[in-house]
């Protein structure tokens, strides 16, 4: 075995990667082997992911290979599952062979980063898209385009004006940037769309606060909420999101804004795998010292980037901005490399330089300095400042190419997505919701998990109310087991959670499974013969899909 | 209502999309509407699809949006699922809400393509990826990388000798250039992979007949031969694929290579939608006359593309290629103003102009108007012609600008999977194949479709056969229901079709399917009690995971 110490890095964002390749400067070969452990084998340029919405920037040109980033690191693309500090062991995911892989360290680096939690707010699992990752982008992107493509379809006035509503939750920069650039898109695609050149697109930014960009001042606040008003941004303040369903956004407020699209950019938490680390904390994040060392782990393990509780030494609480994470990564990796070679650790003194913003379309706003800028001038100091800073001149030229391609031609509207969205899901409804409607295409099983619902049958015009259905029982396998449409609508009647199980995975597994096909067909039975309506204590004979 | 005819177009192809854009030429738009149906937004760019794997053009710029290639078109961005010829209705899959649209038509024209048909092909549906579309590219492009991220980490070497085999069925076109851009990719990103720099790389190229290239004269298929052999590609000839499993490709000789990888670029049949159509067919495809009309319907019906049989008017088969199609599609739409208009049914008589291939890193085999040409020069002519053909300027300018960046960088292994693939799924063992091993992670439940396995314990490095499972049995739900490691090994007796429910799902019925789960918290009872080995008749008890 190499005595080589064994540096092991939890995460590849700014914070993590900077790590390593300011690892890879300090230290000599001989001296450590460095690990670095992420879910992708890429990382992300952060203050440019908005713009893989409109295509501004291509998909692949935002990130680098981790590899080339950090040549001399080894990666593992795995997801961290345990952290064991006393044995100084972690637990990544199995690979193709489902086995665990335990890597060793004499120095670890967490660098987790946050993810996005909506504890307690039901129905935003299932219908808020995050926006944090490549894949997310990715994925909000080819969502739009979906909306796009079947609203041109859709003859419903009321599903085609919900198809063609976006709401972003989070006024911070990153919600900004996402309302700005998902708008700018929308509206510039739309005239392709031959039956949407003159319907109305409603683009949603709701804060929790009295103005948008609590990082900025005042005056340049209320300019960027000035710039998004003009194209046609809806701004919503001192309110939040605080549930969805499939149809709507539910505000704190009590209003409803029915859309087919959320995108929430708040709120965070740190990474469950942190949350079983017997170690103090601050607000769910890894507390650490100035010198970013965990408490009682001094000299072996430092935290830093999004996932930690920085203060400076000056006693002020760090943001979690890219800026101080690419600082953070430095103090930690020279304070490594004391640890190893023997030193003093050094303290993290960085204050920051100054915040910038991008509203799209040849205008930002920016704060530098002490100085407050804001329109085009900005924006072009916002574009130069981040092409400088991007590591590597392989991505600065793709990225000059792709806003050069961005300034002469439209924006790119294909889709492309890899596959259909399916799978046993869960989703959310609000009282009064209907899961289907009479006369509905069968397309999947429901089991209620949580609250009741109506079955209802329409005939005639007249609403005849047949049965209640509670927690435990089934619904909706009729049309699936008769390949006919739905012979009654499901109303919510309360909030309700259900389990999901599209028509293909109950097909599979009623074949396969006697015992589960058993249990519905005998259901189907039984609700075939039951004619007149049924209270609710019986639960479940009555014709209800 | 207009009286306008409408006229509805089945196909995003190469076919589809240039007899709309024909039409919109040749029509007023007070004679017709256009309607095209098409399960993607985007027309894909068929010969440079291939270099969507080493990234040398990107993701969306071998791809153009079907809403501005043809402007006046509607575009319906779903599945066909059923053509009436007799009521002129074609039904497509339902959108946001599960209700079935129809959409009438005067004059229809199919250009749905091929589908990758694995009939009668044990395992390949599971394990080999077909490479058509821009999702196939994308698909194979990430799992190229995925491979090489867990071949780096993983520790047996027979592993990661299957995780460094790539395989690729069908030496045509197609087949050639992809195996030429993969093989040509690993072999350049290898070393970026500390531990993968000095491992050798597999790439096999199996062809059922004597040569590879049968559209082409034989040296220029020799001179392929001898390139792709320089580069390290093994060419398997007179042998096909006939099986696959997680594990291995199987070849009709017998042969069977250990590999991760599978693509498959062979067989092809027509799309199932239209096999349901009572017309004239051959070998599955549309026969059509030779003005491209379907017969028993003519004037009103139109088939071209790869769905089609078509014969020139001297009575030759026309091939599937690109060239062709576009002119089958100015032929369609001549013909359809000719029946709007009332005119005379042209006929379709071209014969090709040549065929050409590419070899990637500046070879390519040509063979234009008589002439053979073969290196460099015909790389360079297969650029250029290409690029030519390619529809827009915004296009030729991307390409142009991604073959530039190739040029100067090296090619980027950035993996921008969006989700993980995860679900119910079926899977395919050969004989003697091992489902699971003994001190596995339980990742899923299985379910015998067909076949028998043994499950064997292992001992003191003995190994003690325990039971024979059949058809109709389930195993792997102890390590599920205890969160423990697989506590034997399951080994396939004869060729096995299994149904395979993820950790996830599992978990997620047996907690809202009561009966679901009791079937496996018997079954684990059952298998928990019994110790001493059972007969393949009582099937079940045996603990078996």
């Amino acid at each position: 075995m190499s005595t080589r110490k064994q540096i092991v890095i939890l995460g590849g964002g700014f914070a993590g990667v900077y790590t390593a390749r300011c690892l890879e400067r300090i230290l000599r070969p001989d001296e450590a082997d460095i690990c670095l452990v992420n879910r992708e084998n890429y990382w992300v340029y952060q203050p440019m992911l908005p713009e893989v919405i409109s295509g501004s920037i291509g998909l692949t040109d935002v990130v680098s290979p981790i590899r080339r980033l950090c040549p001399r690191t080894h990666l593992v693309m795995r997801e961290v599952e345990e952290v064991d500090l006393k044995n100084k062991l972690v637990t990544v995911s199995p690979g193709f062979r489902p086995r665990q892989k335990k890597i060793p360290f004499d120095y670890l680096v967490i660098a987790l980063g946050e993810v996005t939690n909506f504890y307690g707010m039901p129905g935003m699992l299932e219908n808020a898209m995050p926006f944090r990752t490549l894949a997310d982008a990715m994925a909000l992107r080819n969502h739009v385009i979906h909306v796009l493509e079947e609203a041109d379809v859709e003859e419903d006035a009321d599903l085609r004006r919900k198809l063609l509503t976006f709401v972003v939750g989070g006024g911070g920069f990153s919600g900004v940037e996402v309302i700005a650039e998902l708008n700018n898109f929308v509206r510039s695609v739309k005239k392709h769309y031959i039956r949407l050149r003159n319907q109305d697109v409603r683009s949603v930014l709701v804060h929790s606060r009295g103005r948008i960009l609590p990082e900025m001042a005042d005056p340049l606040a209320l300019f960027a909420q000035k710039i998004l008003k003009k194209r046609g941004v809806e701004i919503i303040l001192n309110d939040r999101l605080v549930a969805a369903t499939s149809e709507k956004a539910i505000l704190k407020s009590g209003l409803e804004i029915p859309c087919k699209t959320i995108i929430s950019t708040v709120p965070s938490a740190g990474p469950t795998v942190l949350a079983k680390l017997d170690c103090p904390k601050e607000k769910g994040k890894l507390l650490v010292t100035s010198s970013l060392q965990l408490q009682s782990f001094e000299g072996q393990v430092w935290a830093l980037g999004d996932c930690a509780a920085i203060k400076t030494v000056s006693g002020k609480s760090v943001p979690t901005t890219a800026q101080h994470a690419t600082r953070e990564a430095t103090t930690c990796a020279t304070n490594i490399a004391a640890a190893i070679r023997g030193g003093k650790q050094s303290l993290f003194a960085f204050e920051g330089l100054g915040t910038l913003g991008s509203l799209g379309h040849g205008s930002a706003v920016a704060q530098i300095f002490g100085m407050k800028i804001s329109g085009l001038f900005a924006w072009f100091l916002w574009r130069c400042i981040y092409l400088a800073k991007i590591p590597g001149i392989k991505p600065k030229v793709r990225i000059s190419m792709d806003w050069f391609v961005h300034l002469l031609f439209p924006p790119d509207l294909a889709q492309t997505r890899v596959e259909q969205e399916s799978g046993i899901k869960n989703q959310h409804f609000e009282p009064g919701d209907i899961i289907f409607h009479q006369g509905d295409l069968g397309d999947s099983v429901y089991v209620i998990q949580q609250g009741e619902c109506d079955v209802i049958k329409e005939e005639n015009g007249a609403q005849r109310t047949l049965a209640t259905l509670q927690a435990g029982a089934y619904f909706g396998e009729m049309a699936l087991l008769s390949d006919k449409t739905r012979n009654a609508t499901i109303q919510a009647r309360t909030a309700m959670e259900v389990l999901l199980i599209p028509k293909g995975d109950f097909d599979t597994l009623r074949k396969s499974v006697p015992a589960f096909a058993e249990v519905f067909h005998e259901l189907a039975r039984r609700r075939a013969v039951a004619h007149a309506p049924l209270t609710s204590e019986e639960k479940s004979p009555a014709p209800q899909d």
